[in-house]
């Protein structure tokens, strides 16, 4: 569907996604996605045919993203629930705007309470890109909509992950991106829900800063140990970015 | 000391430990030091006049690289506890070898029932490079010496840790290398004893390998998040150590 026919509302505006053509809409006050979502689309590893399930979807970023990986075609269906309805038709409308409504359903609903029409166990994938702030931690913005996607408002990472736990297939993964300063809440709370943390990567900023975000894949009642993968380092020493870092940003 | 005062048993041989003219005892059928003392010597950060406490000091290296080391000088005194009575002997001969008497005492002991003279609560740091493989995992070798430092034969990951917070003051810190795939084992394990994993570093063999080890430090009761050092890679493209690593073998 050409883009013209997608209706915008006042502060939203149209930005590429980067790779094969993707476009997202955007509103500066309510949703943004940020670097996050590419790392965590890059993260994970869709076979065709499968199922995912997007928790806090946002403006549908993720979903969008792996549907237009390489080998993101073949998935078979992505779906991602959104808490706040205003968010959730906006990533309807980018759904509709890339033409991949045959790929991604966008249903407003509330992760601790999921919709009835989503059956427990039936995700190859849980993802989630979380709220990383404590609702105590700091001055929440009055804007709602972008507070919500930040803070633990509406959910924690306990909820996210228990909802997760619930959603995702015997034999699936979940994946999640998340700062490397609650590391252990992490991976403990996934262990509390049965999945067992089975990868993770680190992400530097520079080789010479520590790391500020952490990819972790779980296997529900999975046994053994952690594959810790190669450092991701963001940006070079020339201040721009690593050729792998670029390469996630051209989804290659 | 001069070293040709020392009594050498049969299969002991004397080795450079690398810095500061340091040299240590080792027969190969029963201890040898690794690449990992150095990495944990390297990653505590003592101050003058503090007591530190290594647990399982095998032929004490670390004990010795930390005597060694800039700053280790200050240091007011290095106990090393080591089960086994024969390398309990050995290391204290390192220490009187290196003229380190005064710095370092080496008591012979049971990490699960430590020796009275030693008061709960009394180190600044308790450090430790436990045995690494769980005893139902490998053929363990006949030769038990070097078994017992590499198996958990005589105590496993909880008894060290539980070892650890019960001897460190309450300002104190605790400090760990252990591979990377027991990471959550290691953080959850850490936190059942009421040490909060504060510092992480990730040791990685060359900059496209995964982490093979992991350094921890945990606080007793501390709040607040986990710092994610920089990553720690130890080979160059070249094949030769890293700058970094060098300067860690060097004690600099």
């Amino acid at each position: 569907m050409a883009e013209e026919t997608i209706k915008l509302y006042d502060g939203e505006r149209i930005d590429r996604l980067g790779y094969q053509g993707l476009q997202i809409i955007q509103d500066p006050q309510k949703f943004k996605f940020t670097m996050d979502a590419f790392l965590l689309a890059a993260f994970i590893e869709p076979r065709s045919r499968q199922r995912i399930l997007d928790l806090g979807t946002g403006g549908g970023v993720l979903p969008l993203l792996i549907a237009g990986q390489k080998g993101g075609a073949a998935v078979e269906r992505i779906v991602g629930i959104e808490i706040q309805p205003e968010l959730a038709l906006m990533a309807e409308r980018s759904v509709t705007l890339n033409g991949l409504g045959n790929k991604i359903t966008i249903l407003p609903g509330d992760l601790r309470n999921l919709p009835e029409e989503l059956k427990p166990n039936s995700f190859d994938y849980v993802i989630a890109n979380p709220p990383f702030f404590p609702v105590a931690k700091g001055v929440i913005s009055e804007n709602t909509a972008l507070a919500t996607a930040k803070f633990e408002i509406c959910c924690n990472l306990d909820d996210v992950i228990k909802a997760a736990s619930r959603m995702v297939k015997g034999n699936g993964k979940v994946a999640l991106i998340y700062p490397a300063d609650r590391l252990t809440d992490l991976l403990m709370i996934l262990q509390k829900h049965h999945l067992t943390p089975k990868r993770l990567r680190l992400i530097y900023p520079r080789v010479k800063n520590g790391s500020n975000l952490v990819l972790v894949e779980g296997r529900p009642g999975a046994k053994g140990g952690l594959d810790i993968l190669p450092a991701l380092v963001v940006y070079g020493e020339d201040g721009n970015y690593t050729p792998e870092m670029q390469a996630i940003f051209n989804g290659t």
